[in-house]
C-alpha cells in the first residue's frame, strides 16, 4: 500500500492487493534457474521514452518529464515550446486541410484523388489530436501500466531468454521504421523535383523553379495566399514534418505492442520453468493473479488506444488502396517510379509489421494454456482451474474500437479485401487525365 | 405472486420465483455506498412513452395507455383516432405502392432506381403493419419486460454512475434524431421545389406549378387518378408521414437497445461495488438469477422485435447503397446537392447510431465476465461458477431473426460489403439517364 | 437386446445400452400433465413414406416395403418395375448429357449459359445416381434412426404442443413444394410453346410445329438422331421427370430437417415442463443420455446425407445465380415473362425454405442450454453439468461435407455472395447474343 | 531417459516423462481385441523416405541417411552429389529469376501475365531454399516426431482399421499425384512442341526449330546469353525440373498431414474401443497424456513447416486464379488445349487434395469429444474431465503462420474468393495481345 510506484486506479481499486499478494508470494517455493539472468527488466514506460522524444521532433506528444522513471511525473506543460510548437503544427495542419476543402469544393470535381488527398490531411489532424489527448492523460495511463507490469520485472519473471532489452527493441524498430521512412520522404522530395524540372521544360512561360514548385505541389493553399519564398517553405516543412505523425502513429502502435507481448511471453516462460512439476497453491493463486492482471492490462490499454488503432488501420488500408490504384498509372520521371515502388513497398511493409506485432499480444496469450495442459492432475486445484479458465476466455488483443481484433487472421482478411478492391478499381484506371504536361496551372 | 406488477408469462413460469428470490436476497450483506444515488430508476416502459407519442403523431404505433406507470393497462382500440388515423395512412400507402408497381410494370423498365423506389414503398408499409402488431401485443411484451427488470429498479441496484436517468436518454436520442429526420425532410422539400422550377423553366409549355410539381414527384398516382390540388397535396403529406416511419425503426430499434444495455451495466456496476471481496452463496444466487434473467429477457425481446431489426438493417443497407451510388450522378441545383450530402450523411449516421447502441448490450454483457476474474478462489462456489459458465456462453445480442447478431464486427463487415458494392456499381453509373431536362411527363 | 426395433450399429454399440437406460428411467419421478396428450409420436422413417412414393414417381428411391413400419423391411429389387424405370431415366439422362458435352465442344462456345446447362445436367444425373445409392442403404438408415428416435416416441416426450403431427407437417410441405413445382413445369411448357409461335412465323420455312418445337428445346439430341415425333415426346417427358429430381432433392432434405428438428423440440419441451424443479440424477442421467443420443443421431444423418446437401446447396446457389443473370435478358413473350419471374421466385423460396428449415435443427438444439440455467444449483449434478456441457460444445447441425454448417447466418452469407456476383456480373449481360429470331437451327 | 529413441528438446523436456508414464500404463487393465492385428504400425520418418527420395530426384532435400529406422542417423552432408546437384539447379532458378525480373524491368510491361510468371520464379526458389533448409533440422524435426508418436505404434494403439499401412498409403498418394504431374509435364512439352511448329509455319524466315522453341519458352535467357544447343537444353531439364519443386511441396504437405492424422484416428478407434465402459484412472491419465502428446506434435509440426504451408497455399491460390483467367484465351493448338485443361483440372484436384487431406487432421481430432460423451458419468475423474477440456480447447489444425486454419471451411473460402477474383477480372480478358502469329521475337 505504501510502495510509491502504485497509482490508485478509480476503477480497479484491486489492483494494489493484487501487486501485493503476488509480490508475497513469489519466488517463495519456485526453483529459480540460476543461470546468470539477474538483470531487473525494465519498465514500458521507461522504453518508451526515446520514441515519445522522437515523436516531439515532428511536434507530436508534447509531454515533459517523461525520460524518468516514475510515470506520475509526466506532465503536460502547456507554457513549454513543444506545446507551442506542437499548436503551431496543428493549426497550420487545419488551415491547409480547410483550404483543401475549399479547392476540392470549388472545383467540384471529386475523384479517388480528391479523396485520398482529403483523407490524408483528416487523419493526420486526427492523429495530432488525438496524441495530444493521450499526452495529456499520459499520467494516469502509464502509472497504471507501470503498476501492473510490477511484478513481472522481478523474479520469479525475468527477461525473455534470446531477446534483447525491452527498451533496445523498442527503439531499434522505431527508429529503423523511421529511418525508413526518412528515406521515402527524401525521395519523395526528390521526385517531386524531378517533375517540377519536366513540367518547366514543357511549359516555358514558367521561370520561377520553386514557385512553380510549390504551385505544383500545394496548388489549394498557394492560390489563396499570394505567392512568397518563404510561405513555401513554411508550406513545405509543415507538410514534412506532418507526413511523420503519418509514420509515427504506426511505429507507436508498434510499440505498445511490444510492451505487452513482451509480459505475456514473461509468464509463459515462467509456466514453462515449472516444467510440469506440481507446485503449492500459492503459486497458482500468484500466476492466476498474475494473468488476470495481464487480461485487465490488456483490456485498458485497448480502451485507451484502440480509437487510435482504428483511424491508423483504416488509414494504412486507404493509403495502401490508393497507392496500389495508383500504381497503374505512367510515371513520368525515374526518379518518381523508384520513390512511387519504395513508397507502396514501405507502406505495406509497415503496415504489415504493425499489425504483425500486434497480433502477437494474442498469439503470446494463447500460449499458456497449452502449457498448463502439462501440469499432472495430482496437482489439480481451484486456482489452477481458474487460470485455465481464464486463458481459454480471455481476449487478450488489442483492437479497432472492437470493431475488429488484431489477430492474424486478420492480416489475410485486409489483404483480401485491399486485392479485391483493387481488382475492381482497375477498370477505372483508364478514366483519370494525365497531367505531367497540363501547363494550366 | 400478489405482487401486482408481476404478469405471468406462460412461456416463463419461473420469472416470478426469480423475481422473489432475488429481492428477498438482495441487500442482504452487501455494503450499499451510501453516495446520494438512493432514487429508483425508472422502467423501460415508462421510458418508452414520449417515444410512442411521437410515433402516434405519423400514425404509427396506435395504442392507448401507454403513459401510465402499469404496461397492463395498454390497449389497442379500434374505436379510437389514431386507429382510424393509421388504417388510413397504411391504406393510402397500400394504394400508392400498387399504383407504383404498375407503372413500373407497364413501362417495363426496371433498373436499380426503380428498385430502390419499390423497396422503398414496401418497407414503409411494413415497417406500419409489424409496429400494428407489435401494439397489439405491447401490454404483454412490456409486462414481461417490466417484471424482469423489477429487481434491476431498486437496491442493491442503482441507476448507472455519469449518465443521464433512462427517461431522459432516452427521449434525447430519440428527439434528436427526429429533429435530424425533420431537417431532412425539410431539405427534401426545398430541394424538390427548386427542381421543379428549374423544370418549369425548361419546359415553358408548362404552366402550373403545383400540378407539375406533384406529376414530377408522384407521376404514378397522377396518370392514374385525374389531378386535383387536393389530391396532390394529400399524396404529398401522406408522403411525408410515411418517410418518418422509415426514420421511426430505427430510432425505436435504438430505445430498445438502450433500455436493455442499461440493465447490463447496472449489473456490472453492482459487481464492481462488490469489489473483489468474498460473498455469501446467497449473494451469488441472486446476482446468477439475475443475470440468467437478463439472457432471458434479451432473448424474449429478441424473439418479439427481431422481425423489425432484420428489416430494418435491410432497409438500411439498401438505402445507403442507393444513396451512395446516386451520389455520383450530377446535381442540377445547389439545394438538390445540400440535400442529398445532408441526407447520405444522415442515413450513415442514424444506422451506425442504431449499430453501435444496439451492439453495445451485447458489449456490456461481456463485461462481468472480466470482473468475475478478480473474486478470489476461497469465495469459489457453484452459483459463481454457474455465473461464470453463462457468461461466457450466454449470447446476450439482439439479432435479425439470428441471421446475424447485432454485434461491433457487424458494422465493419456491413461498411466493407457497402464498399464492395459501390465500386462494383460504379460502372453502371453512366448509364442511367439524366432526366432534368426531360419535358415528356 | 431382444428388442425388435433395434438394429445393431457396428460403429455405435451402446446405443442399446443407451436405448434401455432411458427407456428405464423415464417418467419415473417426473410429473406428467396430463393435459390430453397420449398419443404417441409417429416416426420419421413412417413421415418420410409419402414422399419417398412421390419420389418414385418421379423415378427416384427405387425401393420396396417403405410403408410399412419396421425400416428394416425396407428392400431394393432389381427385378421390379420401379428399378426398371429408375434405371432407363437414368440412362436416358446420361446419355443425353454425353449429347450436350459433344455438342457444346464442337460448338466451341462455352459461356455462362453452356455451363449452367451442362451443370444442370451433371447435377440430375448426381442427384438420381445418390438417390439409388442412399435407396441401397435405406434399411440400415431409417434402422439407426428409428432405434435413436425410440425414446422420443412415449412418454415422457410428447409431441411438440401447437403443431401438426410429424407425418402430416412433412407431407404438407413437401407436397405443397411439389405443386407449386408442378406449376413451375407448366408454366416452363407455356412458355417453349409461345416462343415456338413466335419462331415460326418469323421463320416461315419451317412448318412442323412440334419438330421445330423439339430443335428448338433440345438441338444436340435432334442434331444427331433423326427426327420422330416418339424420340421428340420421348426427350420432353425424360427431361420433365428428371426436372422434379432437381425440386426433389430439396424437398428431400427438408424432410430430414423437420425429423431432427422436431426430436430436440420435444427435448426442450421436456425440459420446460420440469420447470426448474429438482429432479433425482436419474432423470438427468436419462436426459443427458438422449441428448447425447440425438447428437450422435445428427452426426450419423450428416454423414450420410452432407454429399446430396452438398450438392443441392450448389445446385441452388448456381441456379439462382443464373436465373439472376438472365433477369437482365429482354423476354419475348407475356408467357415466357411470367414463367421467368415465377420460376425465379420459387427457386429463392425453395432454397431458403430448405436452408430455413435445416438450420431450425442447430437453433433447436441451442435451446436446452438457456433452459438449463434455469435449474437450481441445489440440484446441481454431474450429469446435469456434462448436459451442459454438451448442449454447449456439440455442433447438431447438418453440413456439406463438413465445408459448410447449415445455420442462420449461412443464409445471408449465400445471399451476400450471390449478390455479389450479381453485381459483377451485370456487365457481362450486353454480351449475349439475342437468338429469338435466329432462324438458323 | 534410456530408451534410444529418445532424442531430448529444449523446449518440451517433459516428452520423455510423458512417454514413460504412458508406455507403463498402456495395456493395464484394457481388454485389447485379439482381432489378429498384431503388427507394429510404421513411423511417420519411415513412411517419409521414399517421398524423400523422389524429392532428391528432383534436387530436394539434399540429405542422407533417411532410410534408416533411427531419425537421428540423417544428415546433410556438404560433399555429397546430392548437395551440389541441389545447389547447381537453385544456383540455374536464381540466375533465371534475375534475368526475368531484368527482361520485364527493361520491357516495362507489367500485366498478370508478367507477374505470374515472376512468382512462379519467385515461389519455385522459396521452394528450394526451405526444403533445403527443413533438410538441414531434419533429424531434430523427425526425432521429436518420431519420440511423440512412439506410444501410437504399439499396442494399446493399433494401426487403424480398414486403411492401407502409413507407408503403403504415402506412396501411393504421393507417387499417383506426382504420375499424373508427369502426364502435366508431358502433355506440357508436347503443346509448346506443336505451337512451335505453327509458329515457324507463320514465320518463314525462322529455320532452326530448337533455337525458336527455346526463343519462344524462355526469351529473357537467351537474349542475353548467346544461342547454343546445349544451353537451350539445359534451361529446359532445369525448368522441368524445378516445375517438380512446384508440385512436389504440395505431395510432401499432403505426406504429413496423413502422418498427423492417422495418430488422431488411432487415438479415436482406441476410446471406440473402449466402448463406453469405466476405466481405471490410469488409463484416462494415459489417454490424456497421449492426447497433450498429439496436440503438442501438432503445434510443432504447425512451427517447422507453417511458412511452406502458406506459401503453398498462396502459391496454389495465385496458380489457379491466373489458369482460370487464361482458360478465356483461345489456344491455337488441340494440344494447347488439351493440356491447358488438363493443367487446370489437375492444379485444382491437387489443390483440393491437400486442403482436404491436410484438413482431416483437424476433423480426426474434433471425434474423441464425441466419442468421451459416451462414457458414463460414473467413471468420471479428473482425468477424464481435463481430456474433455483438451479436445474441447486444442486447436489440433496445421495452418499457414496461423493467418489461416486449414480447416475443410477453408476450402469453401478459397473457392469463393477464387470466383471472386475470376468474375472480376473476366472484364481485363480482351485486353491481353494474342502473340501466336507475333513474329518479331
Amino acid at each position: 500500500m505504501t510502495s510509491p510506484e502504485v497509482i490508485p486506479d478509480k476503477r480497479l481499486p484491486t489492483n494494489v492487493r493484487f501487486s501485493t499478494a503476488s509480490t508475497v508470494l513469489a519466488a517463495e517455493t519456485e526453483i529459480v534457474d540460476g543461470s546468470g539472468r539477474p538483470e531487473r527488466d525494465g519498465s514500458t514506460h521507461e522504453a518508451l521514452g526515446p520514441v515519445i522524444f522522437m515523436g516531439q521532433l515532428f511536434s507530436l506528444m508534447p509531454i515533459a518529464g517523461y525520460t524518468g522513471s516514475d510515470p506520475r511525473d509526466v506532465r503536460m506543460l502547456v507554457r513549454s515550446v513543444r506545446f507551442v510548437y506542437a499548436c503551431l503544427t496543428l493549426f497550420l495542419m487545419v488551415s491547409f486541410t480547410v483550404l483543401l476543402v475549399a479547392y476540392v469544393a470549388q472545383e467540384s470535381m471529386f475523384g479517388v484523388k480528391q479523396a485520398a488527398a482529403l483523407s490524408y490531411y483528416a487523419f493526420i489532424v486526427f492523429f495530432m489530436m488525438e496524441l495530444m489527448l493521450l499526452g495529456r492523460n499520459w499520467a494516469r495511463i502509464m502509472g497504471r501500466w507501470y503498476a501492473d507490469e510490477l511484478p513481472f520485472r522481478s523474479a520469479p519473471y525475468f527477461p525473455p531468454a534470446n531477446t534483447l532489452p525491452l527498451r533496445r527493441k523498442v527503439c531499434l524498430i522505431a527508429f529503423g521504421l523511421m529511418a525508413f521512412a526518412f528515406l521515402e520522404d527524401t525521395l519523395n522530395f526528390i521526385s517531386a523535383y524531378r517533375l517540377n524540372e519536366l513540367h518547366i521544360r514543357y511549359c516555358p512561360h514558367r521561370s520561377n523553379f520553386w514557385k512553380n514548385f510549390f504551385h505544383r505541389e500545394h496548388p489549394y493553399v498557394v492560390r489563396v495566399v499570394p505567392y512568397h519564398p518563404l510561405l513555401g517553405w513554411t508550406i513545405e516543412v509543415t507538410m514534412r514534418i506532418a507526413k511523420f505523425a503519418w509514420h509515427y502513429v504506426d511505429v507507436f502502435i508498434i510499440c505498445l505492442g511490444l510492451g505487452l507481448q513482451r509480459r505475456f511471453v514473461q509468464f509463459n516462460e515462467r509456466l514453462e520453468r515449472l516444467d510440469g512439476q506440481p507446485q503449492s497453491q500459492g503459486i497458482w493463486r500468484s500466476l492466476r493473479l498474475d494473468f488476470v492482471r495481464l487480461t485487465e492490462l490488456v483490456g485498458f490499454v485497448d480502451r485507451r488506444f484502440s480509437k487510435l488503432i482504428l483511424f491508423s488501420c483504416a488509414n494504412d488500408m486507404l493509403s495502401i488502396t490508393v497507392q496500389l490504384y495508383n500504381s497503374f498509372d505512367l510515371k513520368p520521371t525515374t526518379a518518381t517510379t523508384v520513390y512511387f515502388w519504395y513508397s507502396l513497398g514501405f507502406l505495406i511493409a509497415r503496415c504489415v509489421t504493425m499489425l504483425f506485432i500486434v497480433s502477437s499480444v494474442s498469439q503470446a496469450s494463447e500460449r499458456p494454456l497449452e502449457t498448463l495442459r502439462r501440469f499432472p492432475s495430482s496437482n489439480w486445484n481451484l486456482d489452477l482451474r481458474r487460470l485455465c479458465d481464464a486463458a481459454a476466455t480471455a481476449e487478450n488483443a488489442l483492437s479497432g474500437k472492437r470493431f475488429f481484433f488484431i489477430r492474424r487472421p486478420l492480416i489475410l482478411a485486409m489483404a483480401g479485401t485491399i486485392i479485391t478492391y483493387e481488382l475492381v478499381l482497375m477498370d477505372q484506371v483508364k478514366k483519370e487525365p494525365d497531367n505531367t504536361k497540363d501547363c494550366k496551372f
